[in-house]
This record gives C-alpha cells, sequence and structure tokens, in this order.
C-alpha cells in the first residue's frame, strides 16, 4: 500500500496538523471582515454563530472551529502552485456557507445546542435565526464579489460562483434526503453514501476543487484534487458517524452513544440494521421503532454493534476512502512538503477524536 | 403635472397591461425550464410553490404569478436599447429569489394559504420546506451561471449577480426589521418606510436596475432607472397595505380588514396610531394589544381609519411615489410606445385591486 493508513488503535495524528495553524489568521481575519458591520443586531447573530461574540455581542473565549473547509482549499491552491491568499475569498464563501447551514440545520432538527453553547434559534428564535442563516449565505456570494479584480479575475470569480452553487444545491439535497430518511430504518449503504456525498461531501469536494481551480489551469491537476476531496468527504463524514456513536464525552461534548439516543440512522446503524440476524435484528427494530431510547436501550444497541463489527467496519470503509484520497493525487506532481500536507490532513480526518 | 396620476375613486387602469401580457410566455418557458429537473421530489415541491402543479405533482389550473419582477426588468432591458432576451436570465433569478422568500416568509408568519391553496410547510412541514427554499435560491444563481457567454458576459453577468446579492440581503434585511417589529405599535411613519423599501422595495428596485444594467452602458439612464425602481417599489408595497384593509375578498382572496384581523403592522395601522387621538387612540391600543381580534374589532378599527383619512393618506403617498416614478425617466430618451409602456405599469400598480 502507498499511503500507510493510521491505525484504529494506536490513533496517531489526532492532534491538529500543523497545516491548520500555518492558515489560521488569515481565515479568521478574512471572515472576521466578511461579517463585520454593524447595521442591524442581524449581525450580532451571525458572530455569535461563528462563536465570535456572546449573545449580548460581548467577546467571547469560546473556541472557533477549525476552519476544515477553507484550510483544505487554501492547501489545495498552495499546493497546485498559487499563493495561499488568492483562494482566500473563496475559502471565506465556504465557510460561511457552510456555518449558514449549521444555523438552519439546527432549526429543522430542533437541536437546541453546538459546541456546548446554545443554537441560534434556541436564543433568538425560529423567524430570526431563518433569517440569520440567509444572510450568511448572501454575504458568503458578496465575500467572492467584493474581491474580484483584486484576487480573482471575472471569468475565475465566475467558475468558483458556479461550482459553489452546484456544491451548495447538491448540499441541500444530500439535507432534504436527510430529511426524508427520518423515521426510516430501512435505509441501504449504499443509499446512506449517497446522502452523505450530498450532504456533508459536497462542500469538502467543493473546498479542493476551488484551491485547485484558482492554483492551477491543469485540467488532470484538478480533476485529481476534486476526486481527493470526494474521498476526503466520505473520510470526514464516516468518522463523524464513528464519533456520534463511540465518541468520548470530554472530546465531542456529547454523551457516548448519542447519535443512538436521538436515534439517527448513521453508517453504523445501517450497517447494523444490515447485518443482525435473529434476535438481534427483533430487538434492534423495536428500540429504533419505539418512542424513548435510554440508557439501557443505548447499550443493548452497543452490544449489538460489537457483535456484528460495526465499528470496525465504518473504520475499513474510511480508511479505504483515506488511501483512495491519496491515491487521487499520486498522478500528481506535489512537493513532498505539500504532500505530507495533504497526507496530515487526511490521517487526521481518519483518527480525529473531535 | 406631467404624469396624470390614476384616480383612487374611478381606479381606471386595474387590467394588466399588455406589457404583461407581451413577455408572459418567455419568462413562463424560461422560469419552467429553470425547474424542469426531475432528480427529486424536491423539485415537486417548488413546481408546486410556483403554481404550475398540484402537491401530488399533477397539472394544476392555479393560475401563475403577474410575474411582475421579471417584467419590469425586461421592460427596463428592452426601453434601455437591449432586446428583451438578454435580460431573461436576471428576469428568471428575480422571480426565483422572489418565490424563495415567499416560501420562507409562510414558514416565519406561519401563513398556511397563500392565493388559496396551502403553503408549502403546510403541505410538507417545516423542515423540507425550509430546504426546497433554500433550493430555490440556488436555483436563482445557476439560472444565471447557465446563461453566461449565451446571454451575457462574465463581466455582466458578475455585475447581474453582485446587484442581485445585494437586493438580497436588503430583502432579508427588511425581513429582519419586519420580524423585530412584530407585536410592537410605536413604529412610526419613516421606520415602516425604511422597512418595506428594503422587504419589498429591493428586488423591484433591483429589476429595474438589472434590465437598464443589461440594456445600456449609459450610467445616467442606468441611475434613472433604479431612482425609478425605488418609487415603484413604494407604489406596490403602499397599494399592498391598501388592499390587505380594504381590499375585496372575491379579488385578493382574503376578507376585508385581513390585514386587522391578523394585527400586522402595515401603513394605514401606523399612520392611524400616529393620528388618532383620545377615545380613538385608546381603542386602538387596547385591539392591538389584545390577544384575539373579531369582527367587531376590525370595524371599529376601520371606523377610527375612516376617520382620520388612512386611505386617501397611503393613496396619496402612493401617488407621489408613483409620479416620481415617473419622473425620474422624464430625463431618458425613451420611445413614445415604451415611455407609455412604463406608465401603464405604474398607473396599474397604483390601483390593482389584486
Amino acid at each position: 500500500m502507498t499511503n500507510p493508513v493510521p491505525d484504529i488503535a494506536t490513533g496517531q495524528s489526532q492532534a491538529l496538523p500543523a497545516i491548520f495553524r500555518r492558515y489560521r489568521s488569515d481565515i479568521s481575519a478574512a471572515l472576521r471582515q466578511s461579517l463585520d458591520s454593524d447595521d442591524l443586531p442581524l449581525y450580532q447573530m451571525l458572530r455569535y454563530s461563528m462563536g465570535w461574540a456572546d449573545h449580548d455581542g460581548s467577546p467571547t473565549t469560546a473556541t472557533e472551529g477549525k476552519a476544515l473547509r477553507p484550510t483544505l482549499c487554501l492547501l489545495a491552491c498552495e499546493a497546485t502552485g498559487g499563493p495561499a491568499s488568492r483562494a482566500l475569498p473563496a475559502a471565506v464563501s465556504l465557510e460561511l456557507i457552510h456555518n449558514f447551514s449549521l444555523i438552519h440545520d439546527d432549526i429543522q432538527d430542533r437541536d437546541e445546542t453546538r459546541h456546548h453553547r446554545p443554537t441560534v434559534w434556541a436564543v433568538w428564535g425560529e423567524p430570526k435565526a431563518l433569517v440569520a442563516g440567509n444572510t450568511l449565505r448572501a454575504i458568503a456570494d458578496m465575500a467572492l464579489w467584493r474581491r474580484v479584480d483584486e484576487a480573482l479575475t471575472a471569468g475565475e470569480a465566475l467558475r468558483v460562483a458556479a461550482l459553489l452553487t452546484e456544491a451548495y444545491l447538491e448540499m441541500i439535497e444530500g439535507q432534504y434526503l436527510d430529511i426524508s430518511y427520518e423515521g426510516r430504518h430501512d435505509i441501504g449503504i449504499a443509499d446512506y453514501l449517497n446522502m452523505v456525498s450530498k450532504k456533508t461531501g459536497a462542500l469538502i469536494r467543493c473546498a479542493l476543487s476551488l484551491g485547485a481551480l484558482i492554483g492551477t489551469r491543469d485540467e488532470a491537476t484538478f480533476e485529481a484534487f476534486r476526486s481527493c476531496g470526494r474521498s476526503l468527504g466520505f473520510v470526514f463524514q464516516i468518522q463523524d458517524d464513528v464519533l456520534g456513536i463511540w465518541g468520548q464525552e470530554e472530546a465531542t461534548g456529547k454523551p457516548v452513544g448519542a447519535d443512538i439516543l436521538r436515534k439517527k440512522s448513521t453508517l453504523p446503524v445501517v450497517f447494523t440494521m444490515s447485518e443482525a440476524g435473529g434476535k438481534d435484528k427483533r430487538s434492534l427494530q423495536q428500540i429504533y421503532r419505539g418512542q424513548a431510547v435510554g440508557e439501557q436501550e443505548v447499550a443493548s444497541v452497543l452490544d449489538i454493534m460489537g457483535r456484528v463489527g460495526a465499528r470496525q467496519y465504518a473504520h475499513d470503509l474510511a480508511a479505504e476512502h483515506h488511501k483512495r484520497a491519496l491515491d487521487a493525487l499520486e498522478s500528481v506532481e506535489l512537493s513532498p512538503e505539500l504532500r505530507q500536507d495533504m497526507k496530515d490532513v487526511a490521517d487526521f480526518l481518519l483518527v480525529r477524536e473531535h
């Protein structure tokens, strides 16, 4: 195997790779600049949603997110030959679209907390949260238009906008499928993977595509990064699903079995539904069709998942996509340092604990 | 007075002006093309929201909307020298953004019917309706990107996109203000007009601006149409407010006093609150602060509005903006036919009954 895969048991590479630190201050400054308007309390809601301010507008010590998508975008741009700074408007746009989707997702799912803080709708009510999300979406566009000529030509900005819109539309279609699957426990693995490749995968794939689009005019290189992004999207989401079930509360902020408590049909559940037989299958169906899930049911589901090897299955599938992601870049000329950066990010996505 | 204003009493020009018929089939075809994907039931929701299909997907005889914004956009393009067809992608974008805002508005306001049909959220539930709205917003962008080169150059498409995003952002800010004003009855006329100039005005202003942007490179002409659009936005919304109170049910689909029943603070209400004195003021405050509004309260409010002349006030203000809209075009060279078309549209907006 060309690219060794970090092991599930040792979990090396959990620390945030250096590349995240390298771009952090540029990304953070550009994001803050995009939201520095003071016109309306609306913008205060947005600064809150980004983790920069408390609900009363005072600065907060809440940690900012990892900025995964912007980091991938800048890295792809640098790796393909462009200065990372040219990809900054696109990176900002991506992160704002991601955050917009979180605000609307929380409304849809009626989630009251995110990263240990009340969600936007939980603080300001649903109508304002809906509007705040839409605003963030519009500001994501503005972030792009305002930097045309300075960072990008009109033609480039249009291609960036078209790719972003496509990814955005795919993300929404994924959200739609996700909602449609709610309460259904007959979803197959292929259906599930198709849904997450849209819902989560689209923006991650787009991050690498946009970086490469801005960094190079070589179509093959662009396609390689796009393909790498497609696989990384799966690595990210599958590990997310693993953490939703086996993640430790001190790292994720959610109890072990959180997604079982919420009866979310994530990959380990979909797999276990299809693999479990006899008594296990009947127990599972009873639990997932029943009203409330408590500690006892969580323990039962975890037991059944253990018997069918759901965690190992999920990890193996993620590892396969991890390998594909790096293999996609094999044919691309990259400096050893930047290739290592890409590998570090891929490794991190596979074994991260939060 | 250069431009005679249709009279409130005679209400001439209520029929839809010819210009709406001239563009209708082009607009309708382009809109339908933008939504003809069959991939997901999601698109069925969108076709329903546009009035083309029933909730089960079967064709409907529900009448399509007036397509006011696309019509204004094409007319402005033609009037400023371009073929109307070049403005079609922008016109489609505008109408989709307008319809997107209706889907989300209905969620925010918990409105269960629109144009005699159940609203999208009332049929499919809120999470799916939220996603459907977001999809329409994304398709509005796609409608633009897909026609670059064919109808517009990259530079033009970017300016169109920037104007659309600005208008969209203003519209959302207006929605935010509108929500903030809910339950408050101390809103002044200036505050109210500022809110509607954003919430409704932005897209109407944008319709004329975009048409002129595509039709001409003359900055003064562009500004004239933009200014005309600003005034037409007020004419449109003020008449909307008048119809919300005095509109006839057979035309509007809503009972007389509909906005009083819903305790919406529209212009006649804001005006009456500021003008009424003594016993009338106390009655008003009691009604608007109370729980439920019934037939008796509607009758009382209508009486008070009659005493302070709220309808005449609203009509006069609309007529003033009608005049400003046409005056803004005085300095622009227009064919007599196209100037008449602009006047017909302005007249229609002032006296329309639905």
